[in-house]
């Protein structure tokens, strides 16, 4: 809103001051405080409203150590979060750019999703909450919606080639200009490493030689799915210990708003000799406003916790980084950059799989961890809750640097 | 040194890959991975080695929660962060560049003096610590070795005005060709908000007009030794909560360090309008390394922390904030980055002379806080430490953003 105001402002009367509006980089800056401001202040509010409810979780007993001070702590607390995203996102950002509105459908449609699944935990006091189907069928219906637009619409396009593209024209792109620059809609992803910066989805499926780029869409369309599905259920098992999900996010979320600049950026993409993304700017916004809505979660949030963010915060935050990084195309760099989900996630898989394994085989199932996922493995070793928290943040932040320098390394 | 072996590398064979070493943006991420594993992996040794010789601080009785607890851990903790600085610098700086070894040398200095503080502490078992007539006396050598080098040395020349400069002329610059793009040595400084950017000390001693030059360098090295003894005695006080002083350290290094890299960027630096600085971007590395080994050192310093950074590492981190910001002419940005620091010290000298006011007029001592530093009125009012320190770094997250919106928002 501000924007196109600011911009009236600007065209209609020269309003001094008004032109900073048009820097993305004073845009995202205030609306990181902005989010960072909101979501400290309604915190306190919706925190006593929850409290009222009484939305406490019904913890788990786990014989962790401090655990049953947690009882009467109110969760849904990820509803801080996604108005803290959502309102600066509509006050700073262009609303008609295809990106930031998939990435504000995303944010609404999976905070339904997991509200649905804490409302039933709750206040019908199922403690499965939302039937596990109905789960999948909302991240899948998600992973449809954006990888179906990303597949019709015109103006979600990249252009692979910057080289050749002088520097000063890009200023004021207009639509006509991007094809004749070279524009295009593409399956191409960026991959880690490797001299060969760009993966075709398209080049996966040789073996349909004719249809190779309507199978490279297809595959698209699948992984997309899939990086949404497991991102989502990756942040959710990493919602464990006080703190950790939201920081964790919010070094992820800073690392994406660095990729979704230096894709934004004519020059930047050329030097990193990455793709360019017309329009990915408006990314970078929303990132801000991620990372503000994480960082002033965290306000109430870290250890000792007022509030849980619950499902309906882990559950959307884990969709909007698969979404975000399906859209900049970087969805492989996750493995690297997601580390702790995917590292959370596989202690389960590894853990559960291997104690049916040895079940069956022994008759007795046997365990890998203390207990699973890994972060309460270290808990029951004796490390005290807050540093488990911090270490797992100081681990994402290495892991966002080495997500970063691939981009240059290879 | 891999920057000159990797220089020698590429012009001697032609290595491939060896070329990665000239990219600021690499080695300022290899610094930063160094630093941050280094910290990690030698921590653990020096806690180990300190803990030995019974390094352990010997807590005042402050009646806090959780207080007794702490003791026995040991404290000189900022001998690895010290480590952990200087060892990517020697491998990834370029050596001869005047600023990276001055950023060494008061590393070194400051460390020094906080060494002996801590030594006399401990071993001497004197709680008062070094005689407070020594520390000012370091802490203001050190502020005038800065500001003389700074004075007399002819690589440390600014550009005011970029907007006449080729882009592409400066990606090779020799030292020639600087004085030719009109560099000169400069004691303005760059102020937050107001639409002229740059205040010139020369210009507020305008009753010594015919020696306006001269009295403007005295005018610097008064103000040089004024922030660099600020900041470090800043980040003395706040050095109190498990995790305080490092976590804020590392979002003031990351701020910095941003700085740095856009006054080292001639494109960067004209479009901020800010000052352009030839060879800041050495101090990229340093803050690089800077940030990796305070968050590094947060895997032992969080809360609860295994080793404290005792005077050793906050005079020293204080040191190196006031110094940085004096190199790239910024130090006028400080009382809003370092605006923990500050109302840390703002909170004591109220404190004190309040309670000394009123016990001279009333007979009585009244205080404002219920203790100070302002750390400890927090816990006396029941917050956690944890979440207190937590909270300090938000705050300090939204002074950093702010600080970096008053280049742009003007």
């Amino acid at each position: 809103m501000f924007y196109y105001l600011f911009r009236y402002l600007e065209e209609a009367f020269d309003m001094p001051g008004a032109g900073l509006m048009s820097y993305i980089s004073v845009r995202a800056a205030l609306t990181l405080i902005t989010s960072l401001f909101i979501s400290m202040i309604i915190g306190r509010r919706i925190i006593g409203y929850l409290q009222k409810q009484q939305i406490g979780e019904t913890i788990r007993d786990l014989g962790l150590e401090g655990q049953l001070s947690k009882k009467g702590t109110p969760t849904m607390g990820g509803i801080i979060i996604i108005i803290a995203i959502l309102v600066p996102c509509l006050l700073f950002g262009r609303l008609r750019n295809i990106y930031l509105l998939l990435m504000l459908v995303t944010t609404i449609l999976f905070g339904i999703l997991g509200f649905a699944d804490d409302y039933i935990k709750v206040f019908r006091k199922n403690k499965e909450g939302l039937n596990g189907r109905y789960k999948i069928f909302g991240q899948v219906t998600v992973g449809l919606i954006v990888a179906l637009t990303l597949y019709f619409s015109p103006e979600a396009v990249i252009i692979e080639n910057t080289s050749n593209i002088d520097e000063q024209k890009i200023e004021n792109v207009e639509e006509e200009d991007l094809s004749e620059m070279g524009a295009k809609k593409s399956t191409l992803t960026t991959i880690p490493f490797v001299k060969q910066h760009n993966l075709d989805y398209g080049d996966l499926v040789p073996f349909v030689q004719k249809h190779k780029q309507t199978a490279g869409w297809i595959l698209f369309v699948i992984m997309t799915i899939f990086v949404i599905t497991a991102v989502s259920n990756g942040a959710n098992l990493t919602d464990g210990l006080d703190g950790l999900a939201a920081g964790t996010s919010a070094i992820i979320g800073l690392t994406l708003g660095i990729l979704a600049y230096v894709s934004s950026h004519i020059g930047m993409a050329n030097y990193l000799n990455i793709m360019f993304i017309p329009g990915s700017q408006e990314l970078v916004i929303f990132a801000s406003a991620f990372l503000g809505a994480t960082v002033g979660f965290l306000w109430y949030n870290s250890f000792p916790a007022q509030v849980f963010m619950g499902d309906t915060g882990s559950l959307t935050l884990g969709g909007i980084i698969g979404v975000f990084s399906v859209i900049i195309h970087k969805e492989l760099l996750l493995p690297i950059l997601c580390g702790i989900f995917l590292v959370e996630s596989a202690s389960v898989i590894m853990q559960v799989s291997w104690f049916k394994y040895t079940k069956k085989k022994y008759g007795e199932g046997h365990r890998i961890l203390l207990m699973s996922p890994i972060h309460h493995h270290y808990q029951k070793k004796g490390i005290p809750e807050a540093k488990i928290v911090t270490r797992f943040w100081i681990v994402g932040i290495a892991l966002a640097i080495i997500t970063i320098l691939t981009l240059k390394i290879r």
